[in-house]
């Protein structure tokens, strides 16, 4: 490939995403300055992102952040350290931009760290007090993560009736093998296109591993659809991608995930968002999502047998618990019996589990049935 | 694509193998049954997978396993659980074969799992004691686990100058836009052969984030060579993959990694094998796999800052000490220098450190410059 396609790689609607960002970055930095200059304390007002400003949008069926806001002065010992926290990442945020490059999590947090010159004092001691910094900065500047130029780590993979253009190459997801597209961090318009697509829903599974079973039993192209993993509680890249599917290609997002309060939490991140990231729902959640499986009821209804049974743990309890008061499934009667279901059964089962029926009880008998009796939660 | 695609998936170089593994479950189903059948007890030899069976074969820079062996008699408390164990994974590996399918290893579990009637004791209780049991099979019956048709999570992915087949399916890995070819965690022969390939050298970097680094800035690409990473410790798939394109076609393998102990792990691995997989060192070991960086020097020599350092823990020096005692490092006047030199750093140097320097640094100056001098340890 010559070397020009670098070239068509940084299309015009970048371009003008960042001019964007670089003036929200500009407009903090000018007001810092000219409050300093001014004689004044500079501050900033960071958004709140904790549950006590996070909002059930029950119209909406999303999670969103409120409008409390947290003061960050410089001229506080609570708070001096996390304001120059706050512009070094800018600053290193508006490097990235202009060198039209991406950073890790980590590589932002050694971008950063540092001991100030003439102390033992250092900007950031660890990456824990990196990432909440970069989240701020989302918040406050009302940019994704994405928009920052800053990813997380890959995750998850995806096969089916689709063709993507990923940075200008063409991404044929029909001829992926058994290996598949590995799915990128940052998946926005820029850089992740839609081409032509003939399925009619993205079969969403927990584990690659279970995904290997639907890929290697070629579910895709049986039953028509897209086949994706998160390996387990998908990251950022993953939703966002999903979401697009969804929002853009009106392509139903159908969620096989095990039967227990991790499987039930995964979809609830899925469809409503979190609450830590609760600002950015609206470009992450899906509401329309559905819950295929592991149901409860399987136990009985696939007639399953002792072996697919793994006891619910006390903590297991509590946290099935938690997530039957959460708004969005307290009120689903649907839900409610389900999560109900699970508490009576005693105990969880997983995807991995419908092997003790046949190696493709799952992708053979399972899921068609259910897709045919339209047979899921939403 | 026809769904006849899925008939030539299944290669008559596949069913050759599968022949052999069958009749290899066979035979130890017949011993079996033939002991029993005497009056005599039933009993398993099976080779033992420990430190004190495992030898360093300088000769061949790999781990092997020695010639030790542990009986497995049926009657006999402390082993007739593993025996029944041993006998329900053949079973399993068995029906897989016969149906043409793989499974993961918890799907294996689940397959064997359940309560033997008019007792309440379960064949296996939790996937830790399923894997060993699968381990001893691989040994036992000589064949990997790819040939138990037996798959582990998928990770790692690829980019670069070459073009892979995957059961039938064309990989461009020239033309994988962001995301990337993710690694399936079968890579045998039967299922990937390679096709064109006009790199000289596979790059492979420890995580996916660094990957995302060499990838944004095009190094396959510039450096005529192929990019992988294996998330952390590469798994099976990704070191018999990086195996295979060394042996088959002669493409050196040059690792950049932390400069830690778990980076030097990782390389030594890599290169030798590991002690719990060594009966499998001679399909997983690259013993002319080289160690580019991080190195030991590069704080001076690059001008490193303060920034980059994160101090060696206790356990990070016991590590250190250990890996120096294994006899290829040992004996290896670089590698002496080298684990010498982290420990009188006091320090370890992550990769992503290097983006202190500047973004590009470890992608345009500091693997550039080092791969021309060939400076690296192997």
């Amino acid at each position: 490939m010559a070397k020009g396609a670098t070239t068509s790689r940084g299309s015009g609607r970048n371009k003008a995403r960042d001019a964007e960002t670089l003036k929200k970055i500009e407009r903090l930095a000018h007001q810092v300055v000219r409050t300093a200059l001014a004689g004044d304390e500079p501050r900033i007002d960071i958004p709140t992102r904790a549950k006590s400003n996070t909002i059930w949008n029950k119209k909406r069926g999303i999670l969103e952040m409120g409008d409390a806001t947290s003061d960050r002065p410089l001229f506080d010992l609570k708070t001096a350290k996390q304001f120059m926290q706050t512009m070094l990442h800018a600053g290193t945020i508006k490097d990235l931009i202009d060198a039209a490059k991406t950073s890790s999590l980590r590589g932002v947090f050694y971008k950063a760290k540092h001991t100030i010159s003439g102390t033992k004092e250092n900007t950031f001691d660890a990456q824990e007090e990196s990432d909440p910094i970069l989240e701020d900065l989302e918040v406050t500047l009302g940019a994704l993560r994405e928009e920052l130029h800053v990813f997380a780590e890959n995750r998850g993979s995806m096969v089916g009736n689709i063709t993507l253009i990923d940075k200008g190459d063409e991404i044929n997801c029909r001829r992926m093998g058994s290996g598949g597209y590995a799915l990128p961090s940052i998946v926005e318009p820029d850089v992740i296109q839609f081409g032509k697509c003939e399925a009619k829903f993205v079969l969403h599974v927990e584990k690659g591993t279970v995904w290997n079973r639907f890929n290697e039993d070629r579910f895709w192209e049986e039953n028509n659809c897209i086949l994706t993993h998160g390996a387990g509680q998908p990251p950022r890249g993953c939703r966002r991608l999903l979401q697009r599917l969804n929002q853009e290609l009106r392509l139903p997002i159908i969620c096989v995930l095990d039967c227990d309060p991790w499987g039930h939490y995964i979809y609830s991140v899925i469809k409503q968002g979190s609450i830590s990231l609760a600002f950015e729902s609206s470009r992450l959640a899906i509401p329309d999502a559905k819950f295929l499986g592991i149901r409860a009821k399987d136990y009985k209804e696939c007639e399953l047998g002792e072996a697919v049974k793994i006891d619910l743990t006390e903590n297991d309890i509590k946290r099935a618990k938690e997530i039957a008061a959460y708004p969005w499934f307290e009120g689903h009667k649907g839900w409610r019996k389900e999560i109900q279901g699970l508490l009576n059964n005693g105990f969880k089962m997983e995807v991995e589990a419908m092997i003790t029926k046949d190696i493709s009880y799952v992708t053979e008998e399972y899921v068609p049935a259910r897709l045919k009796a339209e047979d899921w939660l939403e």
